[in-house]
């Protein structure tokens, strides 16, 4: 029985994508306008690259027959080369530059903003595409470009509507953990990079957390362990000194940082960018406010040679029972200067900022300081009499060459149906000509939004009605409805 | 030797993906921009699905170990799971409208544009990764929704700047062509399958070419040859000269083409959509020069179900050698009443339009109808002396707050090479404070644009330099820098 039947598919999205509504696209839009709009007047010019790279330019394995999925999302080719779906803008932009070095005008300055892939189990909130916006600068070895990409941070906050105080910019370079490294003779790269990955775990898992990471190791909750660093007391006291040596204004924090690793090449290398990127920060009119210097940012990636930073939401929200909402890091960057030299063995200094548009527009929303309506009034006018679609699409056309969104309804139903429709599309006013109204030559015209805070305060259905005629329905010649309506939004009846 | 060597990636893009540059990327944006203007403005809401589909869901079959790549980019996804890349922004709207049919709004209005993804053999200027802009009703019978999908296509074109006249949108009913099949008795899936696909190229091969399709067959140049229909000389006289009764007004094509096929019950099916619409489009102010009736418009998907349309630039740009550039169709649709039921089994009315963004983009960048670049001038801080690059960014930090774009130049090397940097950003103008200007208290500034015009005209150097020198190049006090580029500007000197 039912052959046919097992052919149908199932309509259900894959695993770990998601499908976006109008008010999280329209968030997003906004922020990323708003991103676009800093990144053209500091003279970064967009660049779209594909959303395949090859496989070996993503710096990932060549996939294996066995698991050519690990992370990313990778297909063979039909001439037997590995793709894969880019899971960052950094590695394509990286890929992009050393393909046209030769012709590129350097330092190249480039935005870019789209959807990359990561092949991660889905979970609650996790998906596998996102989107993320980057601007870069390739062939600027200056700290100045590193302050740019702070500046960029910050400014893009303002352009949200943030105001100065909602948020900051914190500010460290990688050279000054080495620094210290160097000073307390931890020199493998193993354990350089588990006290790089325990450092960076100071927000999850505080300070004795961190300790532990650094000195024999970890259990967690789950009872995983983590094995640690296995620095000495002297050694994990050392690190967190370090990381400890926040607070106060930029100059304070260089102060504090030169009696620690002053003494270090590296830590000295790493103090005078510091240095260099607060003249720089202060020149662009980033005050002391708006990006700190804070030497417990670490910032995973490995790829980070200098200076890097996070841009974090200061601003809280609540729940509904309310506890309050924190945002934390939205966004950050920092230099890597080794990355386009995986191609040319030529080191090509670069440095960049880069925020995920989604999480941001989340919470910009949930602040409240971003809107993801259409701010233009929507008017639907109702399908009452099937035989004149044609007069009511041209009544909604009318509306529209007035400024505001409009359409007829096209489909059946009765007027309870209709206004149903009209309340679930948002909409702020329902147009309705039956019979009498044509023959009158009038228009009934229906304030919805006024109709639901009349309809608030009444239970008894005959006084509603009622109301509802009195104060949120209203009849104007057919030669007046645009203006009848627009009078009624700019007088906020 | 360079056993090192050997693991350093090359750096290039997978074939038949492109990296697109800024003023193709700014014209590509204006011209989704304008089409979301119209789309909001018409009760459409925007809906963002995920690049992944599950293949099935993409109503393709489930690709095999062989060949999991026909026509899509599949993957297998760790639960064993083919997923593959979206191929339209049709499919996925079907499937996500089967997946909440009973929460939609319907009829469900809703935009959406993105990157599609079509693994064909790649060619010059055939790329397998493009953008798509789509606005669909789906819920909607009535062809007064397809008659607001043409209207929306010929919207779109006013709202790129294009006049009426430049542009018409070809609208035509395929239940049309079925009166004459049916009329002919070309009964078979196979013979009607053919016809179509033959009458679709009337374009390209025109009359002679459409008539062997519809016979015996056709050789083309390469010597491959293509079945035929196999209709006699009656029935291709009877195609043609259905194809054939085009012009002349809507009403005039409708009273035509009732002569043909009226008598069918399909051609009058047809006939009624198409009276119904002419009536809608009247209402909605799209008159006869915008929109026209055409029974030679067939459109190639097969899902097409009644009403189907293209929207075709007449607009001519002209190449080097004064030839003419012409454009067509750079949009369609229809109506696919079929698509949802593929999920549901529950025949749920359907209509669209789409249009590729990069193809009309470039024609009407070629056209002079959309500008790449950014409108506000851009002027950039040159590096003299390296010691005081906080200030050159200060400078264009207020350079900015005066409206402008501005960099400071973050790179090295000596004037010549600064001004050749400025040169290839096409920056409007460029700052020069050196040791003088700083113990004068002065700001030289540059006229790029203008210092290319004087320069057009002068081949001796020194006659180059001493003109540059006074038409292209002024010192004002630091104080005024911004005042007098805004009043060059202005001025447009």
């Amino acid at each position: 029985m039912s052959g046919k039947k097992a052919f149908r598919p199932k309509a259900r999205r894959p695993r770990g994508f998601e499908d976006k509504p109008a008010s999280v696209l329209r968030a997003e839009r906004r922020l990323i306008e708003a991103a676009v709009k800093v990144y053209e007047a500091w003279g970064f010019d967009p660049l779209q690259t594909p959303a395949f790279e090859y496989a070996d330019a993503l710096g990932k394995f060549l996939p294996d027959e066995e698991r050519p999925n690990e992370g990313v999302f990778a297909l063979e080719d039909d001439d037997n080369q590995w793709m894969a779906l880019r899971y960052d803008l950094t590695a394509p932009l990286a890929r992009y530059a050393a393909e046209n070095f030769q012709d590129l005008v350097k330092p190249f300055r480039r935005y870019q903003f789209g959807d990359v892939w990561r092949n991660e189990k889905p979970g609650p909130g996790r998906f596998r595409q996102f989107i993320q916006c980057d601007a870069d600068t390739v062939g600027a070895a200056s700290p100045a470009a590193d302050a740019e990409m702070i500046a960029l941070a910050a400014e893009v906050m303002r352009g949200v509507g943030l105001a100065d105080g909602e948020y900051v910019i914190r500010v460290n370079d990688r050279r000054l953990l080495d620094g210290v490294l160097d000073r307390i003779g931890a020199d493998s790269p193993e354990t350089r990079g588990r006290i790089l990955r325990a450092a960076d775990k100071l927000d999850r898992l505080g300070r004795d957390g961190v300790a532990d990471l650094l000195g024999k190791g970890r259990k967690d909750e789950s009872g995983d362990f983590t094995e640690g660093a296995g620095l000495d007391t002297a050694g994990t006291d050392a690190v967190l000194a370090f990381l400890d040596a926040t607070g106060g204004s930029r100059a304070e924090v260089i102060n504090r940082l030169d009696g620690i690793v002053g003494g270090t090449q590296s830590g000295a290398a790493g103090l005078a960018a510091l240095s260099d990127i607060h003249d720089a920060l202060a020149a662009l009119g980033v005050g002391e406010d708006r990006a700190v210097f804070d030497p417990s940012i670490v910032r995973g990636l490995g790829y980070y040679t200098g200076p890097v930073f996070e841009a974090e939401l200061l601003a809280t929200a609540t729940y509904d029972d309310g506890q309050p909402i924190q945002f934390g890091s939205v966004g950050g960057g920092g230099r890597y200067d080794d990355l386009v030299s995986r191609f040319t063995g030529q080191a090509v200094p670069a440095t960049g900022y880069s925020f995920g548009v989604t999480r941001f527009a989340t919470a910009l929303a949930a602040l409240g300081r971003i809107d993801g309506d259409d701010a233009r009034p929507f008017v639907i006018v109702l399908n009452v009499e099937k035989d004149q679609i044609a007069t009511y699409l041209g009544m909604a056309a009318e509306l529209r060459a007035a400024g505001l969104r409009a359409e007829a309804f096209l489909g059946g139903g009765n007027m309870g149906k209709q206004l149903k429709y009209a309340d679930r599309r948002e909409a702020d006013f329902a147009v309705i000509v039956g019979g009498d109204e044509r023959e009158a030559g009038t228009v009934t015209i229906k304030d919805l939004k006024r109709g639901a805070d009349v309809a608030a305060g009444i239970a008894d259905h005959g006084r509603y009605l009622e109301a509802q005629k009195q104060e949120a329905q209203f009849t104007v010649p057919r030669a007046g409805l645009a203006d009848a309506i627009l009078k009624r939004v700019n007088n906020n009846v």
